[in-house]
């Protein structure tokens, strides 16, 4: 079963796909995608669609596992996340139909047993789980990996939980 | 000149089209796109997605005005209208190109001179300018056409400020 991680962002979204088979998890790729600073949200948007699609459909997923949105201060860059992450949803629904959605904190559980684990406690679990020899930068995409992981380890939970 | 004005939102989005003629305002047509609570909200974003795309498509406006988010208390649902903004951002760029984007306090500023005017005040302008004879039902509608109208009376500002 091949999962691809997303983390949501509009000027850096990251990625990764992760394939599990009976014998553990294996890595197929990690990355980010990026938008340029010098364009106005709503061509970043039409980018960041045209990226996503282009991604699918090139690794072509059982199901995507997207991070749930968490709101910190900034509520300017969450407005903007948040239209990145609804593009990023839609892209995720028409060209692969099987979604799931994980909080921060079940990320973080997922992977260490601990929902208020340290950036570096995912970092080192993302890195041990899949065997890799460095810890995935930059974090865009460890995060996004950590959040496939989440959903190859939790399947069973996550689709009771499916939107 | 055809302008579609669109009020956006993840339950209920406003349309509105118009035609800008030498003599006036033309109301074309209005109303809303609405998506069901007892889908989640993936599935939701794809559904706005494809009606939106369909009205561009059906209406092939030269310009498409978007009011831009404004924040109340509420962040849970102004995360989900920001996720569909992104979305509804999207079927603009692809389909149409010419996206502009508006202010609550820009729309009611063009519509009546007033950047704090009441909802009343916008919906008798509408109602005014489109040579209506009621006022456009529901709201969401109404705010869409003053978003279309808003970009017909200002178009030489609002080049310059186009993303």
């Amino acid at each position: 079963m091949v999962i691809l991680g997303i983390d949501p962002g509009y000027a850096t979204i990251g990625y990764g796909v992760i394939e599990k088979r009976t014998n553990g998890l294996v890595p197929i790729d990690y990355g980010v995608v990026t938008t340029p600073k010098t364009e106005g949200l709503p061509v970043r948007l039409a980018m960041i669609d045209e990226q996503i699609t282009a991604l699918i459909k090139k690794y072509k997923p059982d199901s995507i596992a997207v991070e749930e949105l968490f709101f910190n201060t900034n509520i300017t860059t969450g407005i903007k996340v948040a239209q990145a992450r609804g593009v990023i949803m839609v892209c995720a629904v028409k060209e692969c139909g099987k979604l799931y959605e994980y909080t921060p904190l079940q990320i973080k559980q997922a992977l260490t047993g601990n929902g208020r684990a340290e950036k570096a406690q995912i970092q080192f679990m993302v890195r041990a789980l899949l065997g890799l020899k460095e810890t995935p930068k930059p974090d865009d995409a460890a995060d996004a990996l950590a959040a496939a992981i989440c959903h190859a380890n939790t399947n069973s939970y996550s689709q009771r939980i499916m939107e």
